[in-house]
């Protein structure tokens, strides 16, 4: 049966960006397993698969309804283990873990920054009156103030990612020889930013870069398949 | 047969402070592996084992001699695949490699800063004579420069370790229910500072505080039979 994956949209329906959500996407489509992109407005989560959870991604598969994105990527391990492995053992996933707080705690609060307003006008004029006074509260900011940080987090963005641009001198992913949940972790924060910001984030000739492009090109495209904003 | 290991010291043979000797040590307890600490101090490193490497830990098991921390988790790994596992599987040895990446290009910079003038005062003259103008050269810069920034590191040190704290939510190690090498690679940092250095960089009722508490624990107590810097 297919899967169903409630996803994050905003006015166009055709361009999902929630990093979370492209996590999802990605672990879906490493599993090998056909699913369906039911694309879903801020102001619509709540109603998902009856209100089981405040954010997307949630997930149906079957009689199964589970949310965040981690979670889900447990679930999907657990319930489909003879599918090509998401974690590589249990200490895979316990270290995707690390990696995860690594990419939340330091690539989001960048981009929440650098990408606040062109969210807010991807938005239908119903999210917008949710997402803006709901986002000024959780950065304890108003619009104008986060905007004043933009260009200082777009110049030392490129320096916050210099451990996945170190441990890139030793293998091509951070799952090693093959991608595993970890490097869709990454992958989500900064298809999140590509899809939804116009700055630009990424060198040519960085290895991060390489590896960002790599990651574009798995799962025939899948990520690739949604145009960086323009 | 009794593994030899071989790590930096300085005048004080029974203080062993080198941050990748110590990701060994720990290793090798966790391994559940007999072995014997031969203290080498920097102007005899290239002397060990005939001159395999420039740095320590090294390592010799029987016939085998192995450099590089790293390098010795995974040949511990494959050499003894039923003591307990370093990396619990292929994804947990790749994802260390990333919290490897992390602790050095975050953690290692900031304590090459902080703990500078104490290391060289741990050394013997000799070995102050090369360490003096070979960390100036590495730093590119004085020794009195190096000082300008100290205070400002160590006040800046524990929003560094924020990745660790917010993944200590999810789970008690970084190798998730048990540690793990990847546990090592940052305690070795932590574990440089505490026996080099007086400054407290840790502060009471923090995660991370509480989590290297635990190290210092494990093993016997390995880590913690060297007492702090005072």
């Amino acid at each position: 049966m297919t899967i169903v994956l409630h996803e994050l949209v905003g006015a166009d329906v055709s361009r999902p960006f929630s990093p979370h959500c492209w996590k999802t996407a990605m672990s879906l489509a490493h599993k090998g397993l056909p699913f369906e992109r039911n694309m879903v407005c801020f102001t619509k989560v709540p109603e998902v698969e009856g209100g089981v959870s405040k954010t997307v991604p949630v997930i149906r598969d079957g009689s199964q309804v589970v949310s965040d994105s981690f979670l889900i990527a447990a679930y999907l391990e657990e319930t489909y283990p003879d599918k090509p492995s998401l974690f590589g053992g249990d200490g895979g996933q316990a270290m995707a873990r690390f990696v995860e707080s690594w990419s939340q705690s330091t690539l989001h609060p960048a981009l929440n920054v650098v990408a606040l307003r062109e969210i807010h006008d991807m938005l239908a004029p119903e999210d917008q009156a949710y997402f803006h006074p709901s986002r000024e509260a959780r950065l304890g900011k108003t619009f104008e103030q986060v905007a004043e940080r933009r260009e200082a987090e777009i110049e030392g963005f490129s320096a916050k990612l210099t451990p996945l641009r170190v441990m890139l001198k030793s293998q091509p992913w951070i799952g090693g020889s093959s991608p595993r949940f970890a490097d869709y972790i990454v992958f989500g924060a900064l298809q999140w930013a590509r899809v939804a910001s116009k700055a630009k984030l990424l060198e040519e000739g960085d290895a991060v870069t390489d590896w960002f492009e790599r990651c574009l090109d798995l799962h025939e495209g899948l990520g690739r398949s949604v145009p960086a904003a323009s």
